[in-house]
């Protein structure tokens, strides 16, 4: 079993350390960046480096892209003008519209593995990283049947589980569980450093915005792909915040109780779920 | 060295612990539920619990009054009409203004330790809660300085950093610190129920809602309390928003990443200060 990653960051090196360790599988990977191959070997997340993309997936059985979004149409396609007819490849990126819009050949599933910190590069990458995450998985009507079939073995035997659902739908959601938390955090970060920079904040503010200002290439173009869904998830977040401030406004201790009671029962509800 | 506790839930059973294991002190401890008592002497926090305020109070050397803020008003009245004349006494309440100017008393001071939790219960308590916290604390000019010098000495021999500051700044500040990550996080569960309750969200939505519905009592009042700051709070945080959302709707790249980038700067600026 031959994988190669493309792209060693923080997710590309995690897919190296998972297939090596989870898949028992021979793993190479490349990186438009010498530095970062280096530092996949050293870290052990890789066996070598290739010379090129071409040489690094010609014998590949399965290939996963992992680079910011604005960079994967042209680096799927370059991966799958080298790659043998038998080989996978899917991607990781946090947007998929674009992607699946882009890419029409039956050796490509787009995804999306739930993983990640606040950290990038390969140095920080963990075999863990997927354990227990959902990753979706986002097949076109191109997509092979047994294309979906294999990387949805790969991804659960990496420890993760496979979610199939389409682009658009992803996307959408994506503004909500995961851009709109980025926006509230760069937010809160800007509000505190305008009011007070020299404040040590407590708990909740930092967790609140542990990812604020996250790997800022990777983020600026996931926004940017997905602007008309996050726009939308935004103008439903202020109309939230101003119902809050009008409850605020009027003084209304009772609305004030229904309203965190609400918010008690609705993280119940998604905890349980 | 006697140290009471009043009101034994998770915020006040850690100040029990912490005055038995670091102050090396007798600590009692009364509150209005004969459970929370029970719990608080099961969970080793209090040698034993008092049958009533005056009792629990009567032989104190300090006090700390522990519970949701708008029964605290009353509640530290009742304190000092049975505590003696050298007793310090003081609140943990995240609100200040209401209380400072409520208590005209040279043996109070207000404090507030940025700690916590989104569990609640004395069976959460731990000695080491307040370990490298902020405790404010935020004399009035009724405050004699001899209390504010004893009391900053018991929260740092407790573990914490007091910072003095004055009611109305603390809760104007708490408001961006503290108030408006949980509106935020109230706002991302209830959008996510309403978009799909059946998501199993990833790490950053996770922290991002980690105190959505935290202690709805507790929650209320605070909000209530800090009404008017909470809400200018959220109209420079809509503010913002607003602005994100044009610049997406622009469809402007460059403009995204250099937003990305104040963020990241912003956040490293909180982190070394």
């Amino acid at each position: 079993m031959r994988v190669t990653v493309v792209g060693l960051g923080l997710i590309g090196g995690s897919i190296a350390l998972a297939a090596r360790d989870r898949l028992a599988a021979e793993v190479t990977g490349w990186d438009a960046d010498p530095a970062a191959i280096a530092a996949a070997v050293e870290r052990g997340a890789i066996i070598s480096g290739a010379g090129s993309l071409a040489s690094a997936v010609v014998d590949a059985d399965a290939v996963f892209a992992a680079a910011p979004v604005d960079a994967l149409p042209d680096l799927v396609r370059g991966v799958l003008g080298h790659a043998p007819a038998e080989c996978v490849i899917s991607d990781v990126g946090s947007t998929k519209r674009r992607i699946v819009d882009a890419i029409s050949d039956p050796r490509f599933v787009g995804g999306h593995p739930l993983a990640g910190a606040e950290t990038s590069g390969v140095e920080h990458a963990r075999t863990e990283m997927f354990e227990g995450a959902t990753w979706y998985l986002t097949p076109s009507r191109h997509t092979a049947n047994a294309t979906l079939a294999r990387v949805r073995d790969l991804v659960t035997t990496m420890g993760a589980k496979p979610v199939d659902t389409d682009a658009e739908g992803h996307d959408c959601l994506m503004a909500v569980v995961s851009h709109l938390p980025h926006v509230f955090a760069n937010v809160l970060v800007s509000q505190l450093v305008s009011l007070d920079p020299s404040t040590v904040p407590g708990p909740s503010f930092r967790d609140a915005t542990r990812v604020a200002g996250s790997n800022t290439t990777v983020w600026s173009g996931i926004y940017m792909d997905n602007r008309d869904a996050l726009a939308r998830a935004i103008d439903n977040a202020v109309e939230r915040l101003q119902a809050v401030r009008e409850t605020l406004a009027g003084g209304d201790h009772e609305a004030l109780v229904r309203w965190s009671e609400q918010a008690a029962a609705d993280r119940e509800r998604l905890n349980h779920e």
